[in-house]
């Protein structure tokens, strides 16, 4: 059997590399970006569109597919890749970063895990915390009728051995950047015999399920803290995963980020692909690249989109707010060169017209785009690691203009 | 230049033809229905899926479109046809079914125009006229911002050919079914007087907008009463139109539509087009067919896709509703034998799923087979014409059974 990961070049002056992950439903061609099908769909997109636009990999949460519509219901449709229509590559996480959002997110006031994180401020409750975490796992508060469920380690695997995706991931704990020192630590050691437990049940349970050539990555913790990263990557690379994931918390700046990359792929074997999790900002990608990074998912370009803010190489941030009134009679597409199905036939005036106006029209069209930026922001790393070109910003502004598929 | 219209074929026991209807932006084969785009959008979908499931004529609202963006909006981006990327034929209504919706409808509490109402039932407001009428035209708050506007047939027409649809209508009024004889016959004459202002006004306008080669049709008038329909049809014939709308009030129930679709066809030119407004049930369209009409439009079947009703003729009432909890684990199509995109790859579990969670992908999914369900329809329907079968509910279910594009 070909091996899992094949690194197929790399880049001169950085631990970037251009790779090939196979799975039995597909290859992807890293690095990659990919997208984000919390409940078995890209939000507003069929599997088409998603094909159509160049995604290769898709991620799936544990938690909202067990509850709606749950392990057995997806088993007995044929799986993930047969009940969704996206019969490529799927990936599911493991229900890790609910134990953070529906928990100590709350209680931290804390919106997501990291980075975007500026400074100091102290904690600010949403809510208590629907997450009661033990050794044994993780109970959880149905956010659709109330019930608790109760998620461990095994029953984690088990639920991802009904989905059938191809890479699934142990089920750990997200911390705040909040945590202290001593609960982080704490934490991550329980990750560590969580993940054990994950090795052994995923051992225990082939056969279940409809798709017998899932792999199961590992999943790094340890916070911000430079000793208990490098702990928690020995550790789990100790444990013989064929891939890994780094989780957050990554810190309180995109500094603190970058550094949490360095430490962990420094300790993580050098042929294993590396998958950074919930991050897609344009920069952060390309950062993490330079560090070693291999895949990436992430919600903001999906849900930006939704919100009116269109990717574009063109613009400073590389964003334009689509709901802005200069655009209402703008006739020229959101990216000028651009090769997705909304900038080839649709004008910034229409989609102005169609957020402005509540038509649901604009959410496929705009998440189309956006979709198809973030490929093509691959593509565009992609070549300039194979040209050996310095991964800068400016360098990949280049290589986004005018890109064709 | 060949004709607006053609009758190609017609039925051997009923007054139903076969037609081509030709616009500048491409030929509709009648009997046909028209997709209502409301905003320049069918709701959920973009242009190119509209023709991938074989629509041939969309419906857009003067009254909407003239809030947002705004006729000279719409014009300096080329016009209607490519502000909205759908290049084939248009229509516009002409505002005259907000002054009902927004006047009558509201201190009725009429919800829509005609055969949905059984019987006597007393009005019940639901909520003041948002409409001033006078003989001048009709002032109206906007819906968006609470600002009068007044539409008089100079400035619907106008507004339409700034928009350039192929097809467009003059301001009318359409009544309520608890009008009285009095109120509908003033009502009526009013519209006539505005019909023989709105041609006028077309004429003064002729190279106005985008769009050389629009026609204006006429739109009969007064409500369920015979003599009324017949005096009216007469009128607006008398005017000389290339093409006939019937608008509401069609009266209190389906047999009500019926006779005022008999009492109307009947004094109606043979050869000119015929256009039911706002109706569009799969019986009440095989019995308007019946009794002459060329093309419909009804929000109907796009709407009902949103809120789940799914059109299928292996269902006794033609359609099922996804919601239901047997739909959770059926792996089968919504129906079997559709070739729409959804049918062909996607199962009642998975939209069922998409529809419970409130996921934006459903949408569009479910709005894709409503619409293919009626192209087909209409495709049984011609092909009955043509076969000359009895055209009625059991031959046209038969039609649609397994029907391939």
């Amino acid at each position: 059997m070909s091996p899992l990961f094949e690194i197929q070049a790399r880049h001169p002056s950085s631990p970037a590399r251009l790779g090939v992950l196979r799975t039995a439903h597909g290859e992807v061609r890293t690095p990659a970006f990919v997208a984000v099908a919390t409940r078995a769909t890209v939000k507003a997109l069929s599997a088409e569109d998603v094909l159509g636009v160049g995604v290769q990999l898709l991620i799936g949460n544990t938690y909202h597919l067990y509850l709606r519509p749950g392990p057995e219901a997806i088993a007995a449709l044929g799986g993930l890749h047969r009940f969704s229509g996206w019969s490529g590559p799927w990936m599911t996480d493991s229900g890790g970063f609910q134990v953070f959002s529906l928990g100590a997110g709350k209680v931290h006031g804390v919106g997501k895990i990291a980075s975007i994180f500026p400074g100091e401020a102290p904690p600010n409750p949403t809510g208590p915390s629907l997450v009661e975490l033990t050794e044994e796992g993780a109970r959880f508060r149905s956010v659709v009728d109330g019930a608790w469920i109760f998620f461990t380690p095994e029953e984690v695997i088990r639920a991802q051995r009904l989905f059938g995706a191809d890479i699934i991931l142990p089920l750990d704990e997200c911390t705040s950047p909040f945590h202290d020192r001593a609960y982080t630590e704490a934490a991550m050691e329980r990750t560590h015999r969580w993940a054990a437990r994950a090795l052994r049940a995923f051992a225990d349970t082939q056969g279940l399920g409809p798709n017998p050539d899932q792999v199961l990555f590992g999943i790094v913790q340890g916070g911000a803290y430079q000793d208990l990263r490098q702990r928690s990557a020995r550790v789990i690379k100790g444990m013989g995963f064929p891939g890994y994931a780094i989780g957050g918390s990554l810190g309180k700046s995109k500094q603190d980020m970058l550094r949490v990359i360095e430490w962990t792929v420094e300790e993580l074997p050098e042929g294993a692909p590396r998958h950074l999790l919930g991050i897609g900002g344009v920069e952060d990608i390309v950062e993490a690249v330079r560090r070693g990074i291999d895949t990436f998912d992430c919600a903001a370009p999906t849900r930006m989109a939704r919100n009116g803010s269109l990717l574009s190489a063109q613009e400073e941030g590389f964003r334009l707010n689509i709901k802005n009134a200069r655009f209402r009679q703008d006739g020229s597409p959101i990216e000028e060169g651009c090769d997705c199905p909304t900038c080839r036939r649709y004008s910034r005036a229409f989609l102005h017209h169609l957020l402005r106006t509540g038509e649901l029209s604009y959410f496929r069209l705009a998440t189309l785009h956006n979709l198809r930026f973030m490929v093509r922001l691959m593509e565009a790393i992609r070549a300039g690691i194979a040209a050996g070109r310095t991964l800068d910003l400016d360098q990949i502004r280049e290589g986004l203009a005018g890109k064709g598929p």
